[in-house]
């Protein structure tokens, strides 16, 4: 099984100074759910009680209504099926249905085909890199950000999130320059939606792609946080919890600057922190 | 437009007293997404910058590289076209497409419909509470849980969390007993993975419905949580942080109790508190 988080090298920021260090990170990996061998669903998940996220997922998708729908839930033993995506083995499960699950298996199987829903989960993972890499624009490595700026971006944001204030309940995501000015900001209860919504808007006024901007995300950066990022030209994400560990992998190959943990003065660079300019702390102009 | 936030009459814990209060909610609806006139997506999401959101997901799915590729992004102001689901106007934008995704549009459709993809969204929202009414199991209503043990849950959900420590980047669902014992959690980057981790769990254990626990969930309450602790017997569900809108109509109209921001000794109850005992501290044994 795979596991649920990795140890991965980060370089560690505090006031001036940035020292390697081990990070542990949260496994992001998607897991597909056969159902009696054809291809059902893909979820991003942390590897884990996999059948158990597949046994509850089908009775939340209303696929079955209890135990005694559920014949058998097994990890595929190879790769055989009619999936396009080269899973590895242990992201694969096929369910047998029993019941009446079993007898309704055709028409669950088509009306899933007909329903268009939105996808937040990045489907095939690593797998889709390349193609990414052959879609998005050339990503903009000259210019570099200051550690100071970076520090100040929490605050930063907060302060434009005006539905936050009155609820507590939104994410928020804000494009930024250089100097920590803010271009663009939106909240919504979805983390994705932020994204798309700052992006959209800079698409609408024309400006992608968006080389000259940094992304700053509350809360934690996903894969496809960082998917969305790398096709809308920006070569620099932050946030200000922690990345995943497919997050971490689609930065470090596509070029993306990856931060994590922007939060009470310092942070974490899993990727590319060549755009990163370490910067002392200012000293203080007046003394008492 | 709908607004971004809601007012909704709560009751607030403190201590051992509730007091009637009013809280703002992030508003959470659903926005459907059509290609010329043609349903493609839907998307939950905080109301606000709805186009935006409509032109950064189309780049994020690939649908359109860039300006060129969009034409007009219009909202409906009629409910015709092919859609089964019976949306509000104001919830639907309809997107022309130009250049060379114009010229895809019919093979984006049909490609759309072959992925089979994770709807983490509940799709048609309020539209759906009737129908998850009649598959649903009926709800016992009889036990109370009180409000120390509430307030004792999340402490007892992080000491179950043992990637979290290690990584700070999962969310984590437990189910409790009404004297706070716990029963069984799980962990996943995704909240909504981590409770159908452990509804799914207890399916396998052949032990739905799951009348005589409660459901509490680090971070916020979504529609769809709420949604899948109802499809498994649950009649209390609590949250650290707060929840949207559509969480509590579906809470309210199904009968679920719901608490939101239940940390630092408090709570507030969003809909069906006859399930809150509230109780007194207890008096310390010991002052010095």
């Amino acid at each position: 099984m795979v596991d649920a988080f990795r140890r991965i090298g980060v370089t560690r920021v505090r006031s001036d100074a940035g020292a390697a260090a081990t990070d542990r990170v949260a496994t992001e990996e998607p897991l597909e759910i056969r159902l009696h061998g054809r291809p059902f669903a893909v979820i991003m998940r942390t590897p884990g009680a996999d059948r158990e996220l597949a046994a509850g997922f089908l009775l939340s998708e209303r696929v079955i209504a209890g135990a005694a729908d559920l014949g058998a839930i097994e990890f595929c033993t190879h790769r055989s099926g009619p999936t396009s995506l080269p899973m590895r083995a242990e992201n694969i499960v096929n369910v047998t249905l029993a019941g009446n699950a079993a007898a309704r298996l055709d028409r669950i199987i088509g009306e899933r085909r007909k329903v268009t829903t939105h996808s937040s989960c990045g489907l095939c993972g690593r797998l889709t890199i390349d193609s990414l890499r052959a879609e998005a624009p050339p990503l903009d490595s000259r210019w570099t950000v200051g550690s100071q700026v970076l520090t100040s971006l929490p605050d930063r944001l907060r302060a434009s999130q005006s539905v936050f204030d009155e609820t507590g309940g939104l994410h928020a995501a804000g494009l930024f320059t250089a100097d920590g000015t803010l271009e663009t900001a939106a909240e919504d209860v979805g983390r994705h939606n932020a994204v798309d919504k700052v992006v959209g808007r800079m698409l609408i006024r024309q400006q992608l792609p968006l080389s000259s901007f940094l992304l700053f995300v509350s809360g934690r950066t996903s894969f496809e946080i960082v998917q969305k990022a790398f096709l809308a030209g920006l070569s620099i994400v932050g946030a200000v919890s922690a990345p995943s560990t497919l997050a971490i992998d689609l930065a470090r190959e596509t070029g993306v600057t990856l931060l994590g943990f922007v939060r009470g003065g310092g942070f974490n660079i899993y990727a590319h922190g060549h755009r990163v300019a370490l910067e002392a702390q200012p000293v203080s102009s007046q003394v008492n």
